[in-house]
């Protein structure tokens, strides 16, 4: 039981996480992944994304039953009509989401038992940007805030550590900080 | 009747859209907009944002009746549970939305009448980067690849100059590719 106890540490099987680790160390071009989502528009500020399929560890993903549906859309002074969280707010998800993740594998990692992760994130954007009103502001964020509040089995000093490791190995973290290469390709018949 | 349904083009109400530009153009103050999520572990890779208030054109939006809640998690092979999409399909989401009502947007501005806006997303990484495995390999995605199908009431030329506008106008897109600084706060009890 104990063994067992030990394993699971933030909701987190350690060991499983462990032998991944390993295991990509001996064979890193299992590493080699790719997620996908696929969208449509629908009408309006309304569009839909659908996310099952990706590939990992040398082959087509099988283990979702079921597509995952993400419908965004803008408020009514963006023109919409609430059919979702807008884009930019899931980018905030996304981050939010990820360095939460980070902070909870990395937590487990180190024999942390967290007791809660929360965060508030907020986006400053000046509209005219993206509305093409002006050139000068970006079209963006021009800056993100996150503030974490944490609690568990570890002093101050360690918590901290924990969230400095995690920025560190966060994927959309890294992504939302530094930028990505982002081909777009255009179909129209 | 032709006026209601010039003004209302690919589900967006045209004339509510330059007005607001006009407005903005007038009272630039009003384009200042704070978009904001608050995310809550619950366990391993399983944490859920909610999304409702935000600070738009002088003051705090009340028009949203409901939160929108966002489950995320990670597959069996990244020690989740499936519990929602994982934060960097929920990235992917977001490119794919904001390109797709950029579009929309933009092409209802010019008068183009859409039919059909469909994207393929893939982002490809290396998750040595994300795990810690190896210090080489970035931790987000290498590279994103967007395929867009779009159809609508227009030659091929003017489909595509919408979509380079829209990339232009993108706020989602901007910060995907160009970055946005992240200031990370802590609290720990």
């Amino acid at each position: 039981m104990t063994t067992v106890t030990d394993a699971l540490r933030n909701g987190v099987d350690t060991e499983k996480l462990f032998a991944t680790l390993d295991l990509i160390k001996v064979q890193p071009e299992l590493a080699r992944f790719q997620f996908r989502a696929t969208n449509r528009w629908i009408d309006g500020a309304h569009n839909r994304s659908t996310i099952k399929g990706f590939y990992a560890a040398g082959g087509e993903d099988t283990s979702r039953a079921e597509a995952f549906e993400l419908d965004a859309g803008e408020p009514a002074i963006l023109i919409g009509t609430d059919t979702g969280p807008n884009p930019a707010e899931y980018l905030l998800h996304a981050l939010a989401a990820c360095l939460t993740t980070s902070i909870v594998y990395v937590a487990a990692a180190r024999q942390v038992q967290l007791t809660s992760v929360e965060s508030t994130l907020t986006g400053d954007m000046d509209v005219r940007g993206a509305l093409g009103v002006d050139r000068e502001p970006r079209n963006g964020f021009e800056r993100i805030g996150v503030a974490f509040r944490i609690t568990g089995n570890a002093p101050e000093e360690k918590l901290r550590e924990v969230v400095e490791r995690a920025k560190r190995r966060s994927a959309v973290y890294d992504m939302v900080t530094n930028g990505v290469p982002v081909a777009v390709q255009v179909e129209t018949d």
